[in-house]
């Protein structure tokens, strides 16, 4: 991979000795260079392919590090990374010990703000550039680069509703390509559309009307008007904003072509785009997938059902329920708050609504969930994708809170399933009959264990669990899939007859009556979640044992406290001792105790 | 009290068969009625009073309750209350056993939506909409009442962002007075401002940008323009805007002048609005105000130091800051996710802030607290204002959460003071060195213990507790200023030698070498918390308790797993058993299992 530019440019200074006339051909390498790198190693792959010139332009224009620049979610800033000293190490992106897939401030001084979750960057930029004021640093330019799904999340606003009351150096790029992981949806969307057609914004645009100098909008592609107009703005003090017109995918036409497969495409031919064929036959669906066309199964029979999901339609495979039934299953973008309370709003209705939203994710709805569904009792039901440990995404992505963030709020039930046949079930169970309250069905990204998941429905009861298998002398309790790897520890465990196993399925309400009867049968108990042991559903049992007087040991397995890099998801459970071989081995040793 | 038309009316029914020309009657009758039990009875004046008129003509112009009406926060709701069969209840407003301060379903079919935190009724309202759409009701309406500091708020863009998109039949009425709890800010404030004085908003009026069909300004105290434009929306379909202005506190001089102080008064004399005194001599200042003054005098010293709140300078008393040091302390309006990633971006720039929020509040910017604080180790402290009960605000405002959701959450220490002293001496460690990470200090409402606030700093030591009284039987280990309860309780104990008591001091990180020595020193331990039993401080005790293999019994008082009502704070601990004759008479029993 020869690069005649782009292998001598070892950090933004050596971009900045090069003449204008230059850039181009650096824009062809870079773009090469991403391609080849991501086609064998995976990622992200459309959006940094969208920014090649507007990173090549920022970086010429301003003194990165000491302009301080904030890639908004991060999916875009391998261009970035790869002129900002990391380009040898490219090649171990999102890899365990590799480089993190988004800027990471422990990473490099010119990541000035670990992001992954979106439309943080206006906030975190105001933050920094209000600093550089108060320490008389006026010259200092803060700059937040934002897509258009990211700017129409609620948190954007509130940063530009105060930053335009401010005299902050503060330069906001919006990278409109009208797309986020999904195409971009709502009204400011719509407005933004006009803006990219040749609407010409008139003095009350609606970004001027917040307070801010309007610029552009420029072709995000013409490196010659980006690095122009990004001078010119250098000059000029307060808050301003430049509309920058992009395009996904921008130089591989199949990943122009179809923007959301070539979001993050798996491994495909760099010179092609062409896909490598992934062999999935003989796997278990996706949780993803099983919920999805599951959804759409129940929705048949059902039309009280309602599916909602903020900006993940693909990824949380409500895709299958809004293709069968537009009306009924709305993307409301990456607004999360607001996808709780409007499902709140529609549940007040009698409607059944089925709010599909990452772990992760529904940290930017927590009070919502408190205070506009569970203090109601209303009958949401949260369909928590991706909980506990995801992998290559790394440590903004894990779910790993819920279990604890959610178990502290009344009226909330947690339930998680142990295959893709548990969760099916669950999710007929929950529309069966209205339920007494929200109920949260957390299951883990990609793969579990079940290939026969369409199997006739049978109803759970709630806050019940179950015995997998009788023991003498240790209860190992788990809390979904997790359980999986519990059973593989038994089946080549030697003295397996004396561990009993239960598959506990809610952390909240326990099921106190099977609880007795472990807590009285054996003599000692092991806990195992994928999720953090503070507070978590190890947790809650030892509340109970403490509450009803038992005074068994009771071992916790699970997320140690403190936050997870990296790797595949095998790799982190290894890290985290919950893989198949720790449980095993951990199991074997605390035997020992009770000979 | 004689209301000879507001006697009359039990139900909106009966408001609609009165002639338009009785309603200013029955408006000056509804605005003396409120005046004259808040005076009394004490609870938010200045938002009802300012929308009498526009209450009014909701219902009577619309046909509630099938109509569905949703109020933003609440505080503006008494006259809701008082025509919608609540007017013989309404003196028991925020007492125990009486009505609730907020609209809340479970109270009357007319409160369509609970409220208390801002900023929801937007997403509220679009789901009843969209849901009545399913249904086939094309005809009904869906009105939200959102006040201007509410709508700058995030979740109120995402509502608006999607709601323009939908065909839904959602009226959004912005009641503009300028002002929150204090004054409101931000652009979108200034760009509304303009809209007041007459600016003619044009094709892109940011509101109509947004696909809303704009109308007003109205006068929201002219009966006549309300209902007629009222009626005039009601036969429109589709997404749309009324701004309505109106003036906070409207009707009684005092309120009007001075509207912060008559958001909630306390008691006044009805007929001129003077208030009555209130003798605080002898008693300890609040928490408040010894956070708001403290801050200022280390701001003095260590320029640092920065302040934020989200619209809660007078309630949090940054207010002392925001005046003696402007440019270092920040009202950024109802924007938590904003306020809190904002403090992380100037604590990257090496700033110590100071992040003031209430616990309730807190659950609005929880993502942001985990992602963009304590990912990132930075060492913002959170003062955790109106932590545990908060007392008449109810179900919707108590610090319930906190500790349960920050203990999860790596990298994040969470302090408690016993009094106004720890406190200060607290705030004064947080800034004296560089933190390893975030620092939540947690402290209730309202006043605590110590007369004697103002004495000399003294550093604290991150993650230690103290003994407060050696014992033999039972450790007791408080956290927070409920350990006062539990100093009142020991004192006229007749064992009380037998008992221990610890102040931790800290949740998070536990002060291990302390908790050995307890554990190995005593027979039982009891903990107590102002906050939810699950997952909380003494689920982290009874954590360490089975990780080190400690099997006393472990106790653990504190909220139960049910939402709290309002009522005095004296009475709510009564009946969460954490006042001192419950604790007084759980520790008596206790001791009788180890005679």
């Amino acid at each position: 991979m020869a690069h005649t530019i782009l292998d001598t440019i070892n950090s933004p200074a050596d971009l900045r000795k090069l003449a204008p006339e230059k850039l181009p051909q650096l824009a062809a390498e870079l773009r090469k260079f991403i391609i080849e790198i991501v086609a064998t190693k995976e990622g992200h792959l459309g959006a940094s392919l969208g920014v090649v010139e507007l990173t090549l332009a920022l970086h010429y224009v301003f003194k990165t590090p000491e302009d301080l620049l904030v890639w908004d979610v991060g999916h875009q800033a391998y261009g970035h990374k790869i002129l900002t000293g990391r380009r040898d190490n490219f090649h171990t992106n999102r890899q365990l010990g590799g480089l993190s897939g988004f800027p990471k401030r422990s990473e490099s001084e010119y990541d000035t703000f670990g992001v992954g979750h979106s439309s943080t960057a206006i906030s975190a930029a105001l933050g920094m550039a209000l600093a550089s004021n108060l320490k008389g640093e006026f010259q200092k330019q803060h700059i937040a680069v934002v897509g258009d799904a990211s700017i129409a999340s609620g948190m954007a606003f509130e940063g530009l509703n105060h930053a335009g009351v401010t005299n902050a150096n503060l330069l906001i790029i919006l990278n409109d390509n009208a797309i986020g992981i999904d195409p971009s949806v709502g009204a400011l969307k719509n407005y933004l559309t006009k803006a990219r057609v040749g609407y010409k914004p008139k003095q009350d645009n609606i970004i001027e009307a917040l307070n801010f100098k309007y610029f552009g909008p420029v072709d995000g592609h013409d490196l010659e008007s980006l690095t122009s107009t990004l001078k010119e703005l250098k000059e000029i003090s307060g808050p301003k904003f430049l509309h920058v017109i992009t395009t996904k995918g921008k130089g591989l036409k199949k990943a122009e072509e179809d923007q959301v497969k070539y979001h993050a495409p798996g491994k495909f031919v760099p010179d092609t785009g062409e896909l490598l064929p992934y062999d999935t036959k003989g796997l278990p669906l996706k949780f993803q997938d099983v919920f999805g066309l599951t959804l759409v199964e129940l929705a048949e029979q059902n039309e009280k059902i309602i599916g909602i999901t903020p900006a993940m339609p693909t990824g949380s495979s409500l895709k299958y329920m809004m293709q069968a039934f537009p009306e009924r299953a709305f993307d409301v973008g990456i607004a999360e708050q607001h996808a709780v309370t409007l499902a709140a709003g529609m549940a007040t209705q009698g409607f059944t609504v089925f709010c599909t939203i990452y772990s992760t994710f529904l940290q930017r709805a927590y009070d919502q969930v408190i205070h506009d569904v569970a203090l109601q009792k209303l009958p949401v039901i949260f369909c928590l994708d991706r909980a506990g440990l995801v992998g290559e995404d790394g440590a903004t992505h894990h779910g790993a809170f819920d279990i604890a963030y959610l178990r502290c709020i009344p009226n909330m039930s947690i339930f998680a399933p142990l295959d893709e046949v548990d969760l099916r079930n669950m999710l007929y169970t929950a529309q069966k009959d209205v339920l007494s309250g929200p109920l949260a069905i957390r299951y883990p990204r990609g793969r579990g264990s079940k290939k026969d998941w369409q199997l006739p429905f049978d109803k759970l009861l709630i806050g019940k669990g179950r015995k997998l298998q009788q023991g003498t002398v240790i209860a190992v309790l788990s809390f979904g899939a997790i359980g999986v790897n519990v059973i593989e520890a038994l089946e080549d465990l030697p003295k397996q007859k004396e561990i009993g196993h239960y598959d506990m399925r809610f952390a909240k309400p326990l099921d106190e009556e099977l609880l007795h009867e472990i807590f009285a049968g054996y003599k000692a108990v092991v806990t195992i979640e994928d999720g953090v042991v503070n507070g978590g559903f190890g947790s809650a049992v030892t509340e109970f044992a403490q509450q009803h007087d038992y005074h068994l040991p009771v071992k916790i397995l699970g997320l140690p406290d403190r936050f997870i890099d990296h790797g595949k998801v095998t790799e982190l459970q290894e890290i985290t001792k919950i893989d198949v071989d720790h449980i095993r081995k951990y199991l074997n040793d605390f035997l020992d105790n009770f000979e």
